[in-house]
């Protein structure tokens, strides 16, 4: 394992961002929280992936949540260096109660810092289990 | 305080993978969150505790909460060592809104990591202050 | 920038310890949370600012949130050395659905550890965007 504590601060507090640009529409700092060539994986809903920051801003200018917050944040590395982050997110959306579901990310390391290279946002339904 | 940041971050991160295990029924991966000797102290509801990982999977396949999000980790290493941490839950149920509550837990430093030794879940009730 | 990793992960203690403080009614523990010159900006809601912990006090003992969740901690510090930290928060009133909102924060170093000096609190509300 490569990533120092720093490093886990770092994107502990990369994925917080993430929540205070898309909310307050901070369209200005995009680029402190996607990379480049960020991709937002869309293949849960069976619609294309959106590629780089505008595609994603275009569609967050009309999206149903106003609030995002993101917790349980768990940061793996693999064993060909990929930096994966499973999190779960609450979201509060104009109509109805709030929702849960999880971010499936896989984020790296640029010279101005950590950054989201894709992003899967999956909604968790309920279930009535065994 | 023998706690380096690196166990504050691992500590943090074992109850994030609490949320994730629980809420994918991630079965194989139990013995990452928690310790051999497990007790879920159930004395909150009156009933007895759970003794052990199998137990407590038992008893989560038909619960009814469908999301785990734990919140506010706050760790504190006592005078003889033992290491508690206070955190906050927030959990969806298949019927009604969100809950919220605290979790109240002894963790141990095993040679695989940190794991949950001791887990008391409390619900917070709404109340009515003076 | 001189915050150490050991600095951001006491900051984001100290914000938890403030929801476990309030939601329990921890009076004697309010000076591990709030520095003694602390203020509570409430220009938000146009209304006179809170001074000293017994002024917030006072007021959280008839508030009506009876769970405070902090999530989305995000540190930065100002070129004047100033630690700024903006945070999310969802609540539990004791009528209707959770509530969503953020924490605008200034925290200081003590000789006892981080606290909050001022805090602002800010309820989101929803918004349909175009």
């Amino acid at each position: 394992v490569t990533l120092t504590t720093a490093d886990l601060i770092d994107i502990r507090q990369l994925l917080a961002t993430y929540g205070l640009v898309v909310d307050d529409h901070l369209w200005d700092r995009v680029d402190e929280v996607f990379a480049e060539d960020f991709v937002f994986d869309q293949s849960a809903f069976g619609i294309p992936d959106l590629h780089g920051a505008a595609d994603v801003i275009a569609t967050f200018k009309g999206r149903n949540l106003y609030a995002h917050h993101t917790t349980d944040v768990v940061i793996t590395e693999d064993v060909d260096g990929t930096v994966s982050v499973h999190s779960k997110w609450i979201g509060f959306p104009n109509e109805g109660p709030p929702r849960s579901g999880d971010y499936l990310d896989v984020v790296v390391r640029t010279d101005a810092g950590w950054r989201l290279r894709r992003r899967s946002a999956v909604v968790r339904e309920r279930k009535f289990f065994d």
